[in-house]
């Protein structure tokens, strides 16, 4: 697998979100109220290549979206480098789950760790281990944002206040974490962690440094270590197998790019030592991933033959 | 990720081998009657690097083993170079199901389709679809035995007979897919070609043929392209997030090599681009796979940093 | 609850049947090829008082309909007389199972015990133990049919032959059975015991003999105990929890009368120490009971108080 | 079914308490701090017949123990009272479960309805049905106590404030409930009327007349209707299909009387027409009922012939 040379990066990725385009299936998720107002037709894609070039296409690559579930890759990353994986997994598993991202059946029947972080389950549990108190935990969030994503971090406030008013699937998921002991503190102070998290946003031209970091095996363009390579290798690992719920194996299988979706719109996805790319578009299938953005990374993978198996 | 002088991947190899022999959890599996018959201290491990060259450790490296369930990839490939993804994939998905390999309950309650090929639902259905009489069927195992191990195929009679005997879950699943519509014909029959593939045996020597010519991008030692890379880029997938059944994920992060294991305990794993590795010693999990195979691939990984993840 | 004079109960009879007839719901079952065949038009409905009064009403009252998962009670109620409950129990659970009739999935996930006698595990399982060799089963079962219904049997061969066809979610249930050695012998052997009792054929007029039977603390006509009061009290205490699947709890308190439905349209129930009844319709809703019979028996509850609570 | 003279009556339930005396099976509920400091040796049966009996054995006779699960009946029949069975069969479904009594994956797997009133689920979605604000809501729960105990409702504020410590399971219910539209308002407050519900404390004397009540199809001792015949019906029906959630099958089967029980010890049950009876034993088995109540009602059920089934 080699990066090609710009003129041909730049033309398959036009054609790519050209062809997502025609694609109008899938819905503006609808289950957090103020995400439902978002623009159904905005379509972004962003690659970062890991010799230091940028390719964009697309809408609304300088405009702000919520991280939502594509932040749970901060938490997961930023306890990785502070603890290590070995203590992180004994908080969750990392398992592929066969159920829905926050199916509360498969955290009682199969519990009681959560099967992995990408899960609403596994991702409220690890913002409980954030260390310290409150304004502790927002600090290291603040502080974890700006690492990864070489921005400060911004709240979207009106997002914040509607996960936080429906929230009650990850209510649920937390009272029954707690009560097997797999959560500690006061439940709603670990929600509003959470729905923080989730309602950080960024540009996706801003949000691309974070795969390009995982694809640059944790090196930012100076050549800098921000993140270690066992960090690297679990996240990445993760995405493979976890990073879009119950259709990780299709994308996987799809593109060969590990990945890890949002219902916001986003996907972050990485061609480990080529490139990081992020896609943005706001229409999601009834799994949670974004329609568009599974078809650019899907053209790319297969016009670039940018293919983990075919390193 | 670099293919590292010949002196230090035998080091590594022989220290892999050594580090796994101090393990002895696990146990020869029981419920095929015939399968617990092998000795537990059985242990060898084979990398064929796409180099070319090919480096051993341990005992038994040239005494045949049943392939068991290393041998849904000789089904899965074979089907995919000849019906192509788009066809397989109305027959199965390609996801994790988060459950044990032979589960009726995940089937039943997420079917009616399989959820991936690599469990038992799933390579019975592929084995319904191989084209022609039983007698054609029979062949066609042969030949694709044959073209993937470069080796004919050699059926280990006793181990047949003790699958069939036993195999009243697989029943239960083939006759839960039949009554849904997914499966066609007699199902004894279907179950025939089923556990012939199973009990099809290899020496550990022989079998890394076919995680090399995966690693290989499909070419032979020749050069000659066996299978095409889109096969090669299902297969590897689908190892990655199924290979293992409920444990792909902790597997994949630990080693980054996908993989397929199996209760004979073999394992079979591919470095892209790098190495096809198999593994034996006969001590499995609770899930299956082979305790002493996982320890080698994981010290394999971090030594020679292996790991898809740092390509 | 007293029995009521002659003429109102035929009038309330008369009244629930009419009542029925209004409602056209439900379709009639189709999984059995053969019982896709029946008019759905035809209604009927019986009582038979412990004070030997017989009233009848609606069509078809002295047509054949196979008796289908009514019969399941023949079995469970002759090996309660020939081996005692204690070791009746030790096959078979007696607990509703929440699933419906025929899941695969409750037996795996909640098993390996079948939850109740009036599921298709359940039943299956009581079939294969049905003493001696397959000739003497398929005796046991025509001199208990004869005992309960006071009528020889008479097997329905297109039924069977349906059923034997079409059993596939039955050969699933009893391989799963098998492999967790909760079933000995040949499946398919067991299966045709069970598909056999399936497939008798009664009139209503007839089979109201055997609701009769119970509600008659076991006595017959003469006074003769039939069958002891020992299997009354089980068989009416599984009927009650268990025979509507999961709509058992919705029946008992609609009606107060334990029951046992039926595919072909037939339902049992028992008004203890007043009468036996039988509903013919071949209309059923999604849990496998007929829509008209579920109303005629709700009907006689409310206008003759025939309630169990209300003794 | 008749009632037996006092002498015969007394002897029998006499033995009876012996009988279960002699198993030590079972543990006192942990689960709930509070409840485990009860005393596990004791052991008391009341039995009040319809015609204006009360017969009494063991110990701790006049003692104070909560309610908990048994005063789920307060709430169903307070509310089947006033709403009549048609709007609250809108609210909950009156079906066994075949799940533990607070199963979260029930209730997200077979949702979004409660199974039935008597699970934790259902109980509590009831709880939020009580009409009026807070201060209404808890006056409701006075003046219904007082009328089906006959006594006043007084609350054990130790319990209270352990079940609200330590109920996060049915947080986690609830918030599953309020996700899916099911509850409506504060989880918090729902909940304070919940485990107040569940805190109330009666001596087993003075619950005795409960089960009485539904035993004397709704009239208390001066012949006044307190609960209408309908309200009976359904109340029983749900105990006889769901009291002692799943083993209720089981229940049924070995005592034909319909029952509800409590991890604090008590069991109520209903030999319908004849008596209401009354055990209270603080060890519980791995289903939440008590042990030795269990015994006590089997021992009668056989000498007394007091089974539903044999009316």
């Amino acid at each position: 697998m080699n990066i090609i040379d710009d003129a041909i990066i730049q033309k398959y990725l036009d054609e790519a979100v050209k062809v997502s385009r025609a694609n109008d299936a899938g819905e503006v998720a609808k289950y957090i109220p103020e995400l439902s107002l978002q623009d159904p037709r905005q379509t972004a894609a962003i690659i970062r290549t890991t010799n230091n070039k940028i390719y964009s296409s697309g809408d609304s690559l300088h405009d702000d979206f919520t991280l939502q579930s594509s932040a749970k890759l901060v938490v997961l990353i930023g306890l990785l480098e502070e603890f290590g994986s070995e203590e992180v997994y004994k908080w969750v598993m990392v398992e592929p789950s066969g159920h829905d991202f926050n199916s509360v059946a498969r955290l009682d029947q199969f519990g009681p760790y959560p099967s992995n972080p990408m899960l609403n389950a596994g991702a409220i549990t690890l913002c409980s281990k954030i260390p310290g108190n409150d304004e502790d935990k927002m600090h290291w969030l603040d502080v974890w944002i700006e690492k990864l994503f070489n921005e400060k971090a911004r709240l979207n406030t009106k997002v914040f206040a509607s996960e936080r008013r429906t929230g009650d699937r990850n209510r649920a998921l937390a009272y029954l974490l707690r009560s097997n002991n797999m959560l500690e503190g006061d439940v709603e102070r670990i929600l509003e962690i959470y729905f923080t998290l989730c309602s950080f946003e960024m540009s996706p031209y801003q949000a691309a440094h974070l795969p390009y970091l995982l694809a640059n095996k944790g090196k930012n363009t100076s050549g800098e270590q921000i993140i270690s390579e066992n960090t690297v290798k679990q996240s990445i690992s993760i995405m493979a197998t976890c990073g879009l719920y119950n259709e990780s194996g299709k994308h996987l299988v799809n593109t060969g790019m590990p990945a890890k979706s949002s219902v916001s719109g986003y996907i972050f996805a990485v061609v480990p030592g080529i490139a990081g790319i992020v896609t943005f578009s706001p229409r999601v299938n009834a799994k949670g991933s974004s329609v568009r953005g599974s078809i650019i990374l899907r053209e790319l993978s297969n016009k670039l033959n940018w293919h983990f198996a075919l390193n």
